[in-house]
């Protein structure tokens, strides 16, 4: 059998690790990216200088600038880029898309106005082109740990459960890469996107010098919330307790050098979302997410007070101080009621 | 109306520091404990120089090595001692225990013989004994924070909701301790319990030298099969998701400083747990808690295959190395079937 094409659309780190890991597998990966300059410096080091730059990729792995040259011929299409850019690239994929082609979605983040999962985006924006199948990945998988060998866990899941597989055995290694399939492609995507904005307040709760009792309530108390908004968008309660949902919470919430942890860590100290973003010089999930959730929270009727302090502190100019002030001195209540 | 008498049995460093606690709420609080030479030491010096010795106990709490002193005109009754020490403690209580007292646990631990928590310890002891109520206290409270002021967040759990209610009304402070009510006795007290042998499982994990992910893989995976033992056994599995269960969880397994986190590390650097124990100076739940997981997997027939990897580590003389290595290399499934 002819060994199957993978595209890969976006060369962050992620993408980059995806890309080690295939490549390894001896599948011939297309890395594509945007920035035509990266591309490039990719090419000529034979790794990924700027978000994985300990990994050579390997000669299995070919970057490009060009879709066309990507996607055309690929069985697999895997959209690793940041949530915001998902609809600028998913509609130029579509032009090259063949209807045997697969679409894996890494992405982690909901789309501010709409409350969308990036499954939802993609099909959204390719309901007239013909495709094979979707399936989402997500799970406590930091890049440059999966791309040393670090023993990794993670979940695909597809409301197709053939897809499925499909992905789960274009992934799986022996001893690195251990992977779940889910048919709750909703709870999963959701776990991913909504632990971005609670790390974002563990990031907060630790810069105003709180402690770990504290930030354990604020990730518990927001891990009921976002479970009670996955259920009430139709995801499952108990795909948050899993690998998608608490454990990558855990992960990030527990990684001082987690992106969203560090965006609280700033808005402890006072500083502006945008002085923020510009000092990570790249994006934040739980920036954009953190809206959608009080989008979801208000079309579901869901009670999110985690969330919507959150969201007040990043997006609404409350301080962090008042905001975790208020939180923790609401009257006492049953630990699930309302 | 007359202040109410609370007996705390067990001054280790949560029992001192609800002494604290309660006792800073003007309640009328005897702290006791059979180590009579500690008790002196705590009168002597008004802290507990041994488990909490920054916290000043104040005038309100009287350290007593009489339990007759402590238990026969007390409102509650709080147990705090070490697991493997309820059966005794309780038993001595009993004699003195009034009709109109009711009972706080605040142990953490499972009975490793037959699995018990402890609040089916205590009714099982007191099964001809008339007392008022029985309810149960968990959440991730590191006992050193909440005496520190740090805002920290507990359930008290009952089948009775009004003796939940007034053990909440007992415990709570306006900045300080948020605690909220359940009803699930038993989600809340397994979810205490078992966290501890996952901590265990952290501590390993992060001694064997994996990173974030295998950590974070480990503790979710653990976290799904003490949610189906839960259930299995009569829980509910929301619980599992709240303070008491994936709360506590974060907590300890991110701690450092937690005794099941060290009993782990030492287990991977190839110590005996007998040595372990030794250099801890204190009892590890965990221990004890762990054989009794795999009482209740057998019995509820509940594959748990981590639980039961961490059981082999600590009592059946399997390496640290070999039973991770197994853990990750089991064949792929569904997240959440069998």
């Amino acid at each position: 059998m002819e060994q199957e094409r993978i595209a890969i659309l976006g060369a962050g780190s992620w993408g980059s690790a995806l890309a080690y890991l295939l490549g390894g597998k001896q599948y011939h990966v297309s890395l594509w990216d945007r920035d035509s300059e990266l591309i490039e410096a990719i090419k000529a080091q034979g790794r990924n200088p700027k978000y994985l730059p300990e990994t050579p990729l390997g000669e299995t792995v070919a970057p490009t600038a060009s879709m066309k040259e990507a996607v055309h011929d690929a069985h697999w299409i895997i959209v690793a880029v940041a949530s915001d850019g998902v609809r600028s690239v998913v509609s130029e994929a579509a032009d090259f898309l063949q209807p045997r082609t697969s679409i894996l979605s890494a992405c982690k983040g909901l789309e501010a106005d709409t409350g969308f999962t990036t499954s939802e985006q993609i099909t959204t924006l390719l309901s007239d082109v013909p495709y094979a199948g979707l399936a989402v990945l997500s799970g406590p998988n930091l890049a440059t740990e999966l791309s040393h060998g670090v023993p990794t866990a993670t979940v695909v899941a597809s409301y197709d459960p053939q897809i499925a597989r499909s992905a789960q055995e274009m992934l799986m290694t022996e001893r690195t890469f251990r992977v779940y399939t889910n048919t709750d492609v909703k709870g999963v995507e959701l776990g991913g996107a909504l632990k971005n904005v609670l790390a974002i307040g563990a990031g907060i709760s630790d810069g105003l010098g709180f402690g770990d009792n504290t930030k354990a309530a604020l990730m518990s108390r927001g891990l009921i919330e976002m479970t009670q908004l996955g259920v009430a968008t139709g995801g499952k309660a108990l795909t948050f307790l899993g690998l998608s949902g608490v454990g990558d919470l855990m992960a990030t919430a527990a990684s001082r050098l987690s992106r969203n942890y560090r965006v609280g860590l700033g808005l402890a100290q006072r500083k502006s979302i945008e002085e923020i973003l510009t000092e990570l010089h790249q994006a934040a999930e739980g920036v954009p997410t953190a809206r959608a959730a009080q989008v979801l929270s208000r079309r579901y009727q869901v009670q999110t007070p985690v969330f919507a302090a959150i969201n007040a502190v990043l997006h609404e100019g409350v301080s962090a101080a008042v905001a975790v002030e208020e939180l923790m001195t609401r009257a006492a209540r049953d630990e699930f009621g309302n």
